[in-house]
């Protein structure tokens, strides 16, 4: 019995592990790193003191800082999460079984699961992640300077993605499957107005090619007379959807996002249950590696307290 | 005229300032590295991915990331901070003058000043820092692995560190000028059970002492015969000092412990005005270099859309 399960091994996960193992909390972490959002990011250059950084270099550092310490990461994927209250207890226990079958139990557990992007599932898209296709505008905008770009979306999100996008590259198009775009008015004028922004509406991207890099993307209408687009990045903001398929069962809320809502210490609805980093409701909705350790953090200083609370 | 102006360079201000340069955000950071709480820790070991740095170093690393984005970083203290609303507008425009009576113009401020530790004011108190005496048990508490320590304080954070320090150090005395202590009866009822864990009610500590490193400290009233007691660090839990003086005079609304009330989004009650890390009451309350970095990035997004609202 565990005093902390810790599910996710991601910037949040990794990041709670440390602050758990410096207040001695006994704990394990079960994820693989691999999974993490953060993995197959190509550049960060937003985490501060590090200019310019591989995300899978960096998520090894968090890793092997947390290793450090002491704790045994299992490189395993969760298959199922149970919830047991003792007799006479307001307190839950917590039944963690993984791919293997294995089974592991805690006092407590802290979900840390990330999103997962949503994806257009189109030919390319897997094989130019990194290489011109990215579903981060706030993290890559600034690898685009002076280039052509094309944001696909509709959302909020995707307006503010080539908003930012527009600072850096020389010109930027935002392609969206219906009309009008889903975001706030304000958004919208704002982007109609600037010079270097283009909107493409009712048009679906279908292909994203290239030599080694992203160079053309193909639509399914044609765009002045043609239905390929030349340009050097691929943004494609259409959501992320949170992990949070096996939380359910254990009764944990989420918001209309399908993000898990938490408490300003990381608590949620269910004792015992915290939770950090993309998955969660916290932050405003910011959703970096900065905003992940600080969720982790602050999710285990309180599960500190409530491991001594009798 | 600045777009912003970030006022602090510890990390909450040196993070803001490296997202504010990537969302292109024409400002400036006014403030002494120097100044910041994290310069002065001796070892950081909670910053994920850095094993064990001196808090001078990681606040350089931050400095220097921020420097390469760009940024002008003016080291001078701010000496006043006024407001000014256009005829017709809702948006406020701020002046900060600085000690040299510079004049420095924006139309949004993140106050990043940060918190000064409450000094007991006795001798040896400055001459120790850093060699065995600190001001955060969170941060130092490993490095005391089977030492004696003392901490002085009554109120949750002087109980909280104890425990904390009780997991690490051999023995761990706490030290409160009254009684009984201003905790919650819970952590009492605690520290009251832990055998490592002795409190010395009634008692001021006069002076910190040693060779290189704190090696006893001396009492104003004997415990168990004796007026010295000896040791190897000294936690100094007695509260922090928000860095508030100069906001007030705009109307900025603090807690009752004088932090900054923020909002999810880092605002304030004042328009145009956010702020970040320890001088907030954001992140539960959590004064950490995780916490801090994250409450910047969380401001300066919200005041990159702030600014591009007409």
């Amino acid at each position: 019995m565990y005093d902390l399960i810790i599910l996710g091994a991601g910037p949040a996960g990794l990041s709670a592990s440390i602050y758990a193992s410096r207040y001695k909390i006994n704990h394990i972490v079960i994820g693989s790193v691999f999974d993490a959002a953060m993995s197959k990011a190509h550049l960060i250059e937003n985490w501060p003191g590090e200019e310019s950084i591989k995300g899978s270099d960096l998520l090894m550092k968090f890793y092997n800082h947390a290793k450090k310490l002491g704790v045994e990461i299992i490189q395993e994927n969760v298959i199922e999460i149970g919830k047991k209250t003792e007799d006479g207890s307001e307190k839950n226990n917590f039944i963690i079984k993984t791919e293997n079958n294995k089974i592991y139990k805690s006092k407590s557990i802290i979900v840390a699961f990330g999103t997962k992007n949503r994806k257009l599932n189109i030919s390319g898209e897997e094989e130019f992640l990194g290489r011109g296709l990215s579903y981060c505008a706030v993290c890559d905008s600034a690898f685009f300077k002076n280039k052509i770009v094309a944001v696909v979306g509709g959302s909020n999100s995707a307006a503010m993605a080539a908003s930012m996008l527009s600072e850096h590259a020389s010109r930027v198009f935002l392609i969206y499957r219906k009309k009008p775009l889903r975001c706030e008015p304000i958004m919208l004028d704002r982007l109609e107005k600037n010079s270097k922004v283009e909107i493409i509406y009712n048009t679906n991207v279908t292909k994203v090619s290239g030599n080694k890099k992203v160079e053309f993307i193909e639509l399914d209408r044609e765009y002045n007379g043609n239905a390929r687009l030349n340009l050097d990045g691929l943004f494609i903001e259409v959501g992320s959807v949170p992990s949070t398929s096996l939380i359910k069962e254990i009764g944990i809320e989420v918001d209309e996002s399908n993000c898990i809502k938490i408490n300003q210490d990381g608590s949620t609805n269910v004792k015992g249950v915290y939770s950090a980093g993309d998955i969660t409701n916290g932050s405003n909705g910011l959703r970096q590696i900065v905003t992940a350790v600080s969720e982790g953090a602050v999710a285990v200083t309180s599960i500190y307290k409530y491991l001594k609370e009798d």
